[in-house]
């Protein structure tokens, strides 16, 4: 065990996309558990695309974070140290930590993760926050029905391949939106989807008018921008919009104007947004529902992993372009024997 | 009984404001009513503005009305002659017909109006479709809670005058947005709304955080444009967005960039569009619970009366233009004795 803790803090409030600079690599030694703490060293660290928002001081859902304070994000660690009864030196545990090799939490922030199970990483992807925001946004606003057609955006990313997959088990037509070819194959051939369309080349409005001959009955929306223009313009009468986020302006200081609502009334769209905390039952739900799935093969999942909590600061770059590929995660530690 | 029917019919698509030119009166002789079809002179006419998307041939949720054809409307009417055994000469009847002195039914397109009762033009208004729109909107979409703030725009129109009634008898802190103040002093003294905003004098945002010092929760929008943006910004977490018009624009051929929608997912609102005619049982529903109130005088409603078919047009004009004050009425014949 090493005896210096690394974290990475909030430097500065970044301009647009976030640099290097804006973060800073701190080191001190790695501390104690107070009473009904337990000690971790992080294992994974998942990048996910709302932290640019915590990076901003916009007022949103959730407080920024503070400069000087450590980057939050989702983890999978092991326990080294526990001053709780229910925790053990030699744990495997997911929680919502930070950007850091050692953290501090109450014991009640942790849950155990069962070995043998499923990789760990998946903790933090598919069976983790990405897939219970598609459970939860399909659940509770895009309720596909068969035979209707669902548009996902983002289709390749943590949520969009869960959200996609779970309305083809609902028996809809379902189409993906992804920027490059690569992703698009994988999303129709490994995923599949029935079809998907590549945002980044054509004419998207004549790309989609053909993957969606019939309208669009829900649209799990991960993007905006002009994705959100195209897939709008073609939303029949009741669809559902499961507003989830929109990548697309995260980096941007000043919004752009969005779509005139007048086809909202016209078309009695419902446009509903949803954050995945605000329901946190959904979290269990969806781990026991899908584990088996995992298990089994059938909810097909995908990761990019880069090396060292030093990378995480790029690896976060690489999500807001969409550069990664599936589900991003930093791989912090090593891995316990046997997990 | 006249033996010449007039009617107003569409003579070509507006541009912009609906202009005289744009309607036609022709005359032609009374008709007789076929086989389970029933002939009514009209009564009162109802003026709303969804008639102006029926004009355009933009697609909607309706058909347009085609040129040449008679403008539609709801009406009230006396029945002349019958061919089916349900209604006799001298019922009065409530139906979707049109912008004509008489007209031809089916028998299932007519509901009688039980006499005594409240005033027959009520039925065109507060217990009529404006009413039932009201209504469905804040029972199925709007859903205010005691304690709730809850803003109504056109507030002393057909439906927003209704629409904030409903959300005050739920308990509901409720501000009314209207045009004028004769119409703000009728809507905070008659309809007891808690405050109403004249949207033509002032500055609307400051004027709307002064009436709304706890955010607002629910919106129910019936105009669009500017209203709409500031109303937006200070909607609260999990606020409700009742969309059911957008008045402001429709005499306009491009509809302008809406609101942005990065506030739908930070706060998890819900926006939702809605058209009475998607829920017909709802008519029947609220005409049993609001009798009682329009009897005991607790549900307030005025109206705007023109008379004579021919004012129709400019009535029209009035009300996408804001100049009615209640609901737009336009008087087409006598009413019965008794009635």
């Amino acid at each position: 065990m090493p005896d210096i803790r690394r974290s990475i803090i909030l430097r500065r409030r970044p301009t647009g996309e976030p640099r290097r600079e804006d973060f800073q690599i701190v080191e001190e030694p790695v501390p104690e558990p107070g009473p009904g703490e337990v000690l971790t060293r992080t294992i994974w660290l998942s990048i996910d695309p709302y932290m640019r928002g915590r990076m901003s001081d916009r007022k949103s859902y959730a407080e920024p974070v503070a400069i000087g304070g450590v980057m939050t994000g989702e983890t999978v660690g092991e326990v080294l140290a526990s001053n709780d009864p229910g925790f053990s030196p030699g744990d495997v545990v997911v929680g919502s930590r930070g950007w850091q090799t050692h953290s501090i939490s109450r014991a009640g922030a942790l849950a155990r993760i069962e070995r043998p199970g499923a990789p760990l990483g998946a903790y933090l992807g598919v069976l983790g926050m990405p897939g219970t925001t598609a459970y939860s946004g399909m659940k509770d606003i895009g309720q596909p029905k068969a035979g209707e057609t669902v548009v996902v955006s983002a289709a390749s990313g943590g949520v969009g391949s869960v959200a996609g997959q779970l309305a083809k088990r609902a028996g809809a037509r379902v189409v993906g939106i992804a920027g490059g070819a690569d992703k698009c194959v994988w999303v129709q051939e490994t995923l599949g989807f029935d079809d998907c369309v590549d945002h980044r080349v054509g004419n998207l409005d004549l790309a989609l008018a053909d993957a969606c001959p019939n309208g669009i009955d829900v649209y799990f929306e991960n993007v905006g921008g002009a994705v959100q223009e195209a897939v709008f313009a073609r939303l029949n009468p009741f669809a559902r919009v499961v507003m989830c986020g929109m990548i697309a302006q995260y980096n941007e200081a000043e919004f752009p104007p969005g779509p005139n609502l007048g086809f909202v009334v016209a078309k009695r769209v419902r446009i509903e947004g949803m954050i995945v905390s605000d329901k946190p039952e959904r979290f269990a739900e969806w781990r026991a529902l899908a584990a088996p799935w995992v298990a089994d093969g059938s909810l097909r999942h995908r990761e990019t992993i880069v090396d060292g909590l030093d990378a995480a600061p790029e690896a976060l770059r690489q999500v807001l372009r969409g550069g990664n590929f599936g589900k991003m995660l930093v791989r912090v530690g090593r891995e316990p024997a046997g997990a």
